[in-house]
């Protein structure tokens, strides 16, 4: 049998655990899997574009798991009463291809997004970071706001959206669990108050949420919501003001906030910096600048986390994806006895 | 909710309707979808090769609905006790992205190639047809031998595999349904008996199963295990002695038995056909070749057709794959109230 855990497990699992115990773990894993990145079969994701949204899949593999995740994107979702984005994923035995573990993505995507923001604000951030300023209240953001309090200690939150009923419910989600937050009066003022800046929108149509003066030296950006062709959140100028870490630079290049700019344009990949082959930031006066859209393998790291802390526990169950007759050369055998014909 | 058939719901399903009274049912399913070929997203497969097998991502979309299907092939997993291929996919509603469907689809992906084939047949073979010469008895030889049966009235089978015990096991699921079957001393006996001939084996060392001189003139070729590269079943030369139909060529020309021959190597599209644009067989005389590799179209009408015949039955439950929060942009009151920090 196949292990499952469902939205509503999910939801409990995390609801119990708390986002903040879980994002250390996450990042462990996350970590792991990013000093092993070359030992990954990485393929590009494969999507079907529509004039309402687009639907992906998301594959990568190493020598012992293969995964995937099947996720949406349809930005008029919330005005029609749905989520933006549904997700799920799925571990299979390399061994023997059979599926072994299945979730829900949705919740385990904004805990591993926010989770690979903190792993990158670990690496890159200066020491002393106490703000965090943020531009943008919707789903993932207090998904951030925790997890870069989980592990940066960013207690201290300035922030900022274009709506008021988002920043109400951020406000309202995250000051009974002790943050300090003040709300901003536009995004330049939440990006000057920010050691840390993370700008996660999506309004394709407001491509630049930042503008390069908006950002002290010594900040660093974490930019989320430029994640796909057409939709950006930085200045492009601002770009050149600090190295730019990135994920993967083919789907980066393509996706991310430096399609703005040339094929050329430099940039560091992320795995190489926690791996620390290469440094992360330099000095205290530099920007350094993440520019994340989220890569398979952060999938593949967050099933393996929740697949190994779901063990055991009522939040996983069984699903029955595995087809298993007596003799494997006869599935026709799994139907019985069938009747003769008249 | 997303509506779910599990592999025990699925053999139940088959087993209580009969895999003949399926068969009609999906080829209209299929027929419908081949007609409307040139409507879909047709995006190539993605497949992640290792040592012991392969891991595949089969996508395809219409305006209404997307599918994928998760298919291993693992050829060395029956010596271990394990299926060679299990296959789940599932079906999204292209205007807001959520899934609405989940199948295993080992079972179904047997139904569906097997329904393919008498589709095929349907449309290719002398309409006087009698003897079904088979050439491999593993997991997919009774489904192919009941499609046919059900589609084109095949009740005589001459049937060969290297595999004594596959043999046996072939004759004593089927013997019970009324097939007159006789077994061959080898692989030619069995095609030059054949008036439809389907080959089915799944050994990739012997990839000439069916010699040139085998096949009789008039016969319809049904070749079915060879669908992936390096693994053909037919002698090349017999591919020059009639027209060779396809499902999508830039798959066919890599996977196919025409992997074999140049390039430019002519092939109709079997969508064509059915679809009444371009004649199929012209002459008794003819030799027809269809030379199958499967194709994500076919798993999109067989997750379709298994949708709509199991909707409001016992054997479809829910899965719980779509977080609904309230309020689509507070993802984080799924959660519920979480305790404030110390």
């Amino acid at each position: 049998m196949t292990g499952f855990v469902g939205v509503n497990d999910a939801a409990r699992w995390v609801a119990t655990t708390g986002v903040e115990a879980i994002v250390p773990g996450m990042v462990e894993y996350l970590e792991h899997d990013f000093r092993r990145w070359e030992q990954f079969d990485k393929m590009p994701r494969v999507a079907s574009h529509t004039p309402l949204g687009c639907m992906e899949l998301m594959p990568t593999a190493d020598t012992e798991l293969y995964g995937f995740k099947y996720v949406n994107g349809h930005p008029s979702n919330p005005a029609r009463g749905f989520n933006t984005v549904v997700a799920f994923g799925m571990l299979a035995d390399v061994s023997n291809g059979y599926p072994i573990f299945m979730s829900e993505m949705t919740l385990l995507t904004a805990i591993r997004t926010s989770s690979t923001s903190a792993m990158a604000a670990k690496a890159l951030a200066r020491k002393d970071s106490r703000v965090h300023g943020m531009v943008g209240a919707g789903s993932q953001s207090e998904f951030q706001a925790l997890a870069m309090r989980a592990v940066l200690g960013l207690n201290e939150i300035v922030v900022y959206d274009i709506d008021p009923d988002a920043i109400a419910k951020f406000v309202r989600n995250l000051r009974p669990l002790g943050f300090e937050i003040t709300v901003a009066a536009d995004a330049a003022e939440a990006a000057a108050a920010g050691d840390v800046v993370t700008t996660c929108t999506a309004d394709k149509r407001r491509n630049v949420i930042l503008r390069d003066g908006d950002v002290r030296p010594g900040t660093h950006v974490n930019t989320i919501g430029g994640d796909t062709p057409g939709k950006t959140e930085l200045d492009p100028a601002l770009l050149d003001r600090g190295p730019v870490f990135v994920e993967f630079p083919p789907q980066t290049r393509v996706e991310g906030e430096i399609q703005a700019k040339p094929a050329d344009f430099p940039v560091t990949e992320l795995w190489k910096v926690i791996d620390g082959r290469v440094p992360g930031r330099t000095s205290d006066d530099q920007i350094t600048i993440f520019d994340s859209v989220g890569f398979a393998i952060e999938d593949f790291a967050a099933l393996r986390y929740l697949r190994d802390a779901t063990l055991g526990t009522p939040y996983v169950t069984d699903i029955d994806l595995v087809a298993e007759p007596d003799d494997p050369k006869d599935l026709f055998g799994l139907l019985g006895a069938l009747s003769p014909v008249g």
